[in-house]
C-alpha cells in the first residue's frame, strides 16, 4: 500500500490485492463427463487504512465476495491501539480462528487452503463472510505469547432465539522467532525471511443456538490446534511444515438435519486435519524461486464417511506474498463441507498480486 | 481526506468514514423475551472527490447501504460550481430536505437521529436511498440566506403512471454566524467552533403519483421547519438546541393502503417533531470532551395512534465529527416508520471515525 | 488518475469517471402515453491500477453495473507486460471485440453507442458484463498492426454442457497515424489530437454451446468489421467517420427459442451496421468546442423485421474524453436487442467527467 500523510499523526494508506485462477475439475462440466474449464477472479481486494489519532486507526477492505458478486465490505474496523499488549477493535473483522483463516488466501502457503470445514463465520454468510463477522476483539502480545479474544453476532435468526453472541479466541506461542504480522493475523510462510519459526496456536469458537432451525435449536463449539514450523537452512533453502487439527461439535449438520424442516444453519460435527510440507529452493529460477509442496487433508464427520484429498503444488515466488504464481494438482473427495464429494482430480493455475 | 494534486487545477481527494455500534433492545431477540445483542457496521464510507477544471468537480462516495449489504453508490455527482451564489449539481445526491437528512449520520448531534418519518428518498429504496436520488440541484448562498432546489426521479413505477418528477427545496437563513459546510449540507453541532449560530430552515418535497399502487395512485407533499441554535458560553462550554417540525401529506400510508392489493409505495401522513438539547463541557476528560444530551420525539399520524421516544445520551468528542464515541439510551414506541412500535428501552454504544 | 510512487518500480494510480444523463422517451412513461422523465447515473467508475514489478501490473476498475445496482467489479486484471509486441492479461477484462465495445462508454464518439446487438459478454450477465469476462488475453502490436486474442468462460450453464470456452479476437491495422490507447482498447475520436487516422478492425467471437437451454443447446459465432477515419483539416476542424458492420450466427434467439422451455441464453442472429459522421469545430465556444454528429443504425435479424434508428447529436468538448457534455436526439425502432422496439423519438442530456 501507499501511505499518504495528512499531517504528523494522520495518514491514509491505499493498496490492492488480486488473485485470479484457471481451474479444471475432472467430470466437472455440467454434462458430468467432461472437465470443467473455469477462469475466475477469486479475490479483488482494495485495502484502505489510516490513522486518525495517536491511538486510533481504521481498516476498510473490500472484496468480491462469493464468485462474481458485487464489491462487498470485507473488513471495516475501528481500531483502538493502545500498546503491544492491549488493543481493542470494533466493527467487522476476522473472528479469532485457526491459522489458515488468519492467513486469508493471500498469506497461505498453498493456493487452495480451504478444503476443511471452517468456523461459522466462513459458512456462506448467515454468521459472517470470509471469516469475518461484526463484533469486538481484544488482542495483543506478551513476550512470545499472542492472544485475540472476541464477541461477535455469529448466527442471527435460525436457532438463535435469544440473540446469543459467538465467542472466539486464539492463543499462540512462538517457541523460536516471533512471527511478524499485523494484529492477530498470520502467514503460513515467511519464505525464510524471519529465520526459524515454530509456533503453536489454539483457537476456539462457541455459540449457543448456533445450529439448527427456528423450530429446533442446537449449539456449536469447536477448537483447532495449529502448528507452523519454518526452518531456514544454511544453503538458503527453506523448509516449511504446517499442520492443523480441528474438532467441531455441532448439534445439527448437513447429515443430521433438524426435524420438521425449515431453514437450517448446519455446521460440521467431527474432526479434521491437514499437513503441508514445502521446500523453497535457495536459487532463483528466472525472476523467482520455486517452492514445491505436498498437502494431505482428511475430514472425518461423526455422521458420514471420511474423505481425503492429496495435493501437490508449486509456488513460483517472485516477491513473497505480493507476486507469486501457483500450480496445484489435487486428487480426492475432501472439500470445504467436510462431507465427501466426487472423488476426482483437479488442477489450477493461479496468479496473485498485492501492492 | 487526503488531497492529491495532479496539476495547478486538478486534484483528487480520498477519505473514509466508519460508524460501528453495539445495540441492545428490550425484548428484541427473536424469542421476544430476551434483549437483542447486535454489533453492526452501520456505515463504512469511502469518500472520493476531485476537481477537473476551474468550475468542474465531482463527488463519489460509497456506503454499505442497508445493513451488511454490498458496497453501494451513495453519491455520484457531476458538479458545475460557478460561484458562491450559483451552482448546479447533476447525478445522485441528497435531495434537499430537513437538517437531519442534510447532516447525514456523521454530522448529527445524536447517534440515532432517524426516529421520525423521512422524505421519500429515505424510504427503503424505491425513491432513492439514504436521502439520495438521481436528479439535479441548484444551490448557493446570498449573504446569510442559503438555498437548494432540485428535481429528481423520486418514486418510479407504483402509482407514478406518467413518470412525474419529485421536486425538493431547502431554504435556510443564518441569523447569527454563518454555518460552514460543503454545498447545501448541514451539521447539527459545530462544538462551538463557529461561535453563536441560529439558523432557521424550511424544506419541502412533492411529487404527483408518489404514493399508492399501480392500480390506485396518490400524491405526496410535505414540509419541514428546522431550527439550530448553538451558543458558545464564556466558560468555553457550548449549548446546542436543535428542533424540527414536519408535516407530511400522503394519500396512501401503511395504515391506509390502496384497495385491490398490489405493491404500495406508502408514506407517512401526519406530523412529527423532535427537540434535542446538548451541553458540551469546556474541559477535557481524558482525550476528549463530554457532551450529554436529551432528545424527545413525537410522531402523530392522522390515521393511527401517536408515539413518542425519549433519549438521553453522551457524546465523547475526541476530534469533532472525525472521532467521537456515543452512548445512547432511549425509551418509547416512536420509530422511523412514524407508526407506534413496541414500547421498549434500548441502548447503544457507538464509535465514529472519519478522515 | 493520480499516480502515487512507492519506489522506483512500484506505483499505484487512482482515478474516477462519471457519466450522468437525463433521458426522455416518447410514450416511455408507465402509462404509455406520456414521455418518460429519467435522471440516471449511468456510470460511476473508480480506476485503480499499479505496477508491482518491471513486467507486472494490475488494473482494478469498479462501476455501478446495471442501473442503480451496487458497486461491481468491472475489470480485475493481472497483467504480464513483456514488450510492445507481447503481453498477457489474466482476470476479468474486455473480451476482444468491435470498436464500440473497446471504447467503452467513455471513449465513444456518441453518447448512446449501444443500439446494436452486442457480443455475449455484454448480454445481461450470464456470459460476462459490460463487455468483460473472466479469462486470458494475449495482445500487442507489430508496426501498425494490433492484435488481441483471448479465451474466456463465456456462457456457463444453459446449453454449454461441456464447459466450452469462448474464443475472441481483434485485429486492427492503422493505415495512417497509429492510434494511442492503453492495451487493446480503442477510442472513436481523438478530437484531432493524433492527426489523420484510418484504422480497419476485424473482430470475432465464437463458443460452442453458447446459445439455447440446458435441454436444447446451440452455438454462437460472429464477426464485426469496424472502420475509423479521422481527418484533421487545415482549418483546425476535425472530421470523424466511424462505421461498423457485424454478422452474428446464433442457433437460438429471442425470436427462435429452444423447444421445451427452460431458461434460454439467446443471442442475435443476423446482421447490423451503423455509420456516424461528426465535425469538430476549430474555434472554441465558451470553454469548449462543438462537435455535431449524425448516426444511422440498422439491425436486420434473420428471423424478425428490420429496425433502424437515426440520431443527431452535439458534443460540447471541454477537455476531450475527460469533460464533455452531450445532447442527443434519436428517432426510430432499433435498440440493443437487435429486434424492433417502439418507433419513438427520445432525447438525452449527458455529462461526462473523468480524472
Amino acid at each position: 500500500g501507499k501511505r499518504l500523510d495528512l499531517d504528523d499523526t494522520r495518514w491514509i494508506s491505499v493498496g490492492a490485492g488480486l488473485r485470479a485462477a484457471y481451474t479444471s475439475v475432472e467430470d466437472g462440466a455440467p454434462s458430468g463427463d467432461a472437465r470443467s474449464n473455469d477462469f475466475d477472479v477469486q479475490n479483488m481486494r482494495l485495502y484502505f487504512s489510516g490513522q486518525l489519532h495517536e491511538n486510533i486507526k481504521f481498516t476498510f477492505n473490500t472484496d468480491e465476495i462469493f464468485s462474481d458478486g458485487p464489491v462487498d465490505v470485507l473488513d471495516a474496523i475501528a481500531q483502538f491501539e493502545f500498546s503491544k499488549g492491549f488493543n481493542l477493535w470494533v466493527g467487522r473483522m476476522l473472528t479469532p480462528a485457526d491459522r489458515i483463516e488468519m492467513n486469508g488466501p493471500f498469506y497461505g502457503l498453498t493456493w487452495n487452503q480451504y478444503t476443511q470445514p471452517l468456523y461459522p463465520s466462513d459458512q456462506g454468510g448467515a454468521a459472517g463472510t470470509y471469516g469475518r463477522d461484526d463484533g469486538i476483539t481484544l488482542w495483543g502480545a506478551a513476550g512470545k505469547f499472542q492472544y485475540a479474544i472476541g464477541a461477535f453476532d455469529g448466527v442471527q435468526g435460525f436457532g438463535n432465539h435469544d440473540d446469543e453472541l459467538l465467542f472466539a479466541g486464539r492463543f499462540a506461542y512462538n517457541f523460536l522467532n516471533m512471527e511478524d504480522n499485523p494484529a492477530y493475523y498470520t502467514s503460513s510462510t515467511y519464505y525464510g525471511g524471519l529465520g526459524n519459526v515454530l509456533t503453536l496456536g489454539l483457537s476456539f469458537q462457541s455459540q449457543s443456538g448456533a445450529t439448527g432451525s427456528f423450530a429446533e435449536s442446537g449449539d456449536f463449539s469447536g477448537y483447532t490446534v495449529d502448528l507452523l514450523s519454518e526452518t531456514a537452512l544454511d544453503s538458503g533453502a527453506v523448509v516449511t511444515v504446517e499442520a492443523e487439527y480441528k474438532d467441531f461439535d455441532a448439534d445439527f449438520t448437513l447429515a443430521t438435519l433438524p426435524a420438521g424442516g425449515g431453514g437450517c444453519f448446519c455446521l460440521f460435527d467431527g474432526d479434521s486435519y491437514f499437513v503441508t510440507a514445502a521446500y523453497l529452493f535457495a536459487q532463483e529460477t528466472g525472476v523467482g524461486k520455486l517452492q514445491p509442496y505436498v498437502r494431505v487433508v482428511e475430514n472425518s464427520p461423526t455422521d458420514a464417511a471420511d474423505s481425503d484429498l492429496t495435493e501437490v503444488g508449486l509456488n513460483y515466488v517472485i516477491s513473497g506474498h505480493n507476486a507469486r504464481l501457483n500450480f496445484n494438482y489435487s486428487s480426492g473427495d475432501a472439500n470445504i463441507t467436510g462431507y465427501p464429494g466426487a472423488d476426482v482430480d483437479s488442477f489450477s493455475f493461479g496468479v496473485q498480486w498485492q501492492i
